[in-house]
């Protein structure tokens, strides 16, 4: 270990990787007058850090990692910012290569929350802690505040933790940054964050489109509207920025600027991780679903480009009331939103029970009221909700959401029907009501799936009377017989 | 090797693994005179198997796998139908302890498509082909002839080829087996094969919960219905067995047996492992992905139990002519049903472009049209719409499809309406119209989230008037730069 140069070993904390995000959090902590150590692989980057931001507070810039390790105060604390993927392992070796026994490595990046375990796994074996932190808020949440979800060792907590929650979003003096449980529980919420981000963008991207195409109104009419509902239960930072973006004009052709842009949304892949360990975990999230294949449509040119002979173009909505149908919107809109955050906390739920993780999920909620891309005011109301009750089974059956979900259900059920007749594609709206229908339906045509899977392969069927899994002799006499 | 006893040499193929589809495909070749060795893990199944059906043909039983090896002529064919993972790769070690270069392992199971290309890979490092072979068709297919997909290297298939298309289902003399592809193609269609089967299903069972919630009709009626759809395009074994499925009544209760089996339907994996290789390669399969949610929302006790407070039950569909009501629903499923194996065949070509598969579509839906639980006449249509052509972008787009789906989406557009305001989930139903109204418009809401994108995250966008990428500065002077 190289231990020359006499600010060894005195900075609060180190940042490795210094693109916009690490660059950003970096300032965040030395504003809030930590001393922080920085690194980046290309040295200019730091150097233009310390050039335009030195003056903000105390950097310890380091043109190698082992001089970075050497001047952090022990037990050292290095939060990575780097690729996910092979960068963040590369790292991860060359930074445990120099530290000792109860250091502290931050992953904050969106790193897939098994190769959080993995990793967690194989730098305890070195004695070292990780901690994996799922952070949201983007740029200017990394600057200015964002929310902060930690997983990894309580221990490791004691010393990180009071320093990421001072740098984080506060909301009435409480920070957006609270201990999620061990090695990848962090990451996994963080990841569960980003899905319901997904469903929540494809939802108003549908309202957006119904008071488009449906309405005939004009982006201006329609950031008006969206304004309109900060007023409302609706109020979010997606709400907010969704006016932003459609009161913008392109400076060059005066258009629209929503009307500039290629409709192709891209991503770059948290919402496809989601639905799949939701798969693995058999958690129905049919709104982060449909969101996330929806942007996979509107990225598929191949396909849309062949679909000339389909017939039908969009056809505006007869409304009779203007203003009923813009609040059929917003309340499909709420309604759905809920159904989309219930999914979500029961992923959450299911990945607990898998892994062995104890999530305070009113916490959670807590900790995305600011901060964050999905920080949103109806967000308390889901701290309440499982602050009565940590167990809740269903949070869109809760005593304080079952009454505006089932006041809402009206609304979108005009709207989907709307929607199908018009030729609008509301798959988010239509998967959300279709939950919402056969989560309290009595009796689901699985029934009749059961039956057929015992038809065509014996794989049995349990009786609503009695105890026992049964299957019919259907190429024989067709008589029952208990199977165990 | 042992090589012991005068039968050595003699078997045409063998089968590992004697449950009830082991066993049956062992009677399927000995019945089409192939000498089948036979071998389980306990020997009390082998027993049982020759004890009930050694008369159909020449089989040769061994209590020890390395008889079994010995006994199989040269180059060695064995079938191995164990369970999938480890037990899989357990048996493929010790066959190939006793096998030499050459020899050919089959797995018939179903396995992931990538387990599948590893052990292609270490079976190769060995000088062993082995063969990931889907089948479908449940046991009877098995025994009677099932649609086969052998993927692994063409050499193998010139042994092998010849004995799985003999035993296979044949239509107008055809054999529902055909060479796929190399390495992990074969299990990777069978794959797809379930998804869609996933979705099939679930639009039926949609179907039938329109008519009996929606129209009130009894199981009895219902089976009438699907009865009489068996002589539309719809003709299909699975429109066939719903039929027997509804008319079924209960001996003990005399209720129809689908109201006395629990609604939970169960799942295997494999229409989750669709999903999730579609949301890895990016491809949108919405009507499997909401079947495969379907099932786990049935599947979700805790869920469902908590819903008392959600309002709104099913209530019956003002129908005004019963017959035009059945009709669309006909229209609806059928339309639907082209949307899933659109989006299945689009999967299928995405994962042939990922893994280097040379895959003819065409043939995929030939072997298909019977033997497998898919098998429709409406398979023959696709056939010949890639036989026209081969690089067909958009299967529902083609010139033989599109008249069809076009004349049948009025009535989804109706049932979709119906299903919402009636309360009714139609989950598969509704994300198949989404998907056709997605795919074919000609601007979707996308440009209002990659503006969002823009906004939180500078994630930049492409300009529908001008090549680059584009960012706008939001937080600043909202000026718009080129980024690249």
């Amino acid at each position: 270990m190289d231990m020359s140069e006499n600010r060894a070993g005195t900075a609060d904390i180190g940042v490795v990787g210094l693109a916009v995000m690490g660059a950003n959090l970096a300032r965040n902590l030395a504003r809030n007058k930590y001393s922080v150590a920085v690194y980046n692989r290309s040295y200019g980057r730091t150097e233009t850090l310390i050039a335009e931001h030195g003056h903000e507070g105390t950097f310890v810039p380091s043109a190698d990692i082992a001089d970075f390790v050497a001047s952090l105060s022990r037990p050292r604390v290095a939060i990575i910012l780097v690729q996910a993927g092979s960068a963040t392992d590369a790292i991860i070796d060359q930074l445990a290569e120099h530290m000792d026994e109860g250091d502290i490595i931050v992953d904050c990046g969106n790193a897939y929350f098994k190769d959080t375990i993995r990793r967690e796994q194989a730098c305890q074996a070195r004695g070292l802690h990780f901690v994996g932190a799922g952070i949201s808020g983007g740029e200017e949440g990394a600057l200015e505040g964002p929310s902060i979800m930690p997983g990894g060792t309580a221990e490791s907590y004691a010393r990180l933790g009071p320093m990421l929650e001072q740098i984080s979003a506060h909301v009435d003096g409480e920070p957006c940054c609270a201990y999620i449980s061990t090695d990848g529980a962090g990451h996994f919420v963080k990841m569960v964050h980003n899905g319901i981000e997904y469903a929540d963008m494809q939802l108003i991207a549908e309202a957006y489109d119904l008071l488009r195409q449906g309405l005939g109104d004009s982006p201006a009419q329609i950031a008006d509207i969206f304004e309109s509902w900060m007023g409302t239960e609706l109020n979010s930072y997606l709400i907010e920025i969704t006016s932003e973006v459609l009161r913008q004009n392109d400076a060059e052709t005066g258009k629209a600027l929503v009307d500039v842009i290629v409709d192709a949304a891209s991503q770059k892949g948290t919402g496809a991780w989601t639905v799949q360990t939701a798969l693995e975990l058999g958690v129905p999230v049919t709104g982060i679903g449909e969101a996330t294949f929806a942007r996979g449509l509107s990225s598929s040119p191949t396909q849309r480009s062949a679909s000339g002979p389909l017939e039908g173009h969009a056809t505006p909505i007869a409304v009779a009331d203007r203003e009923v149908f813009i609040e059929q919107v917003r309340q499909a809109l709420y309604a759905s939103k809920i159904v989309a955050y219930s999914q979500g906390f029961d992923l959450i739920q299911a990945g607990a029970d898998e892994y062995g993780w104890e999530i305070n999920k009113g916490d959670l909620a807590k900790i995305w009221r600011a901060g964050c891309i999905i920080r949103a005011v109806f967000l308390g109301d889901i701290t309440e909700a499982y602050a009565d009750n940590p167990d809740l089974p269903l949070l869109m059956a809760d005593e304080k959401f079952a009454p505006k979900i089932n006041e809402c259900i009206p609304a979108l059920r005009q709207i989907v029907a709307h929607g199908a007749l018009a030729g609008i594609p509301l798959p988010a709206f239509s998967s959300s009501l279709s939950y919402f229908d056969g989560v309290r339906a009595d009796r689901l045509p699985a029934a009749l799936i059961q039956g057929q899977r015992d038809f065509f392969g014996a794989h049995t069927y349990l009786r609503v009377d009695r105890e026992g899994v049964y299957h019919t002799e259907w190429s024989a006499d067709r008589s029952e017989s208990r199977w165990s």
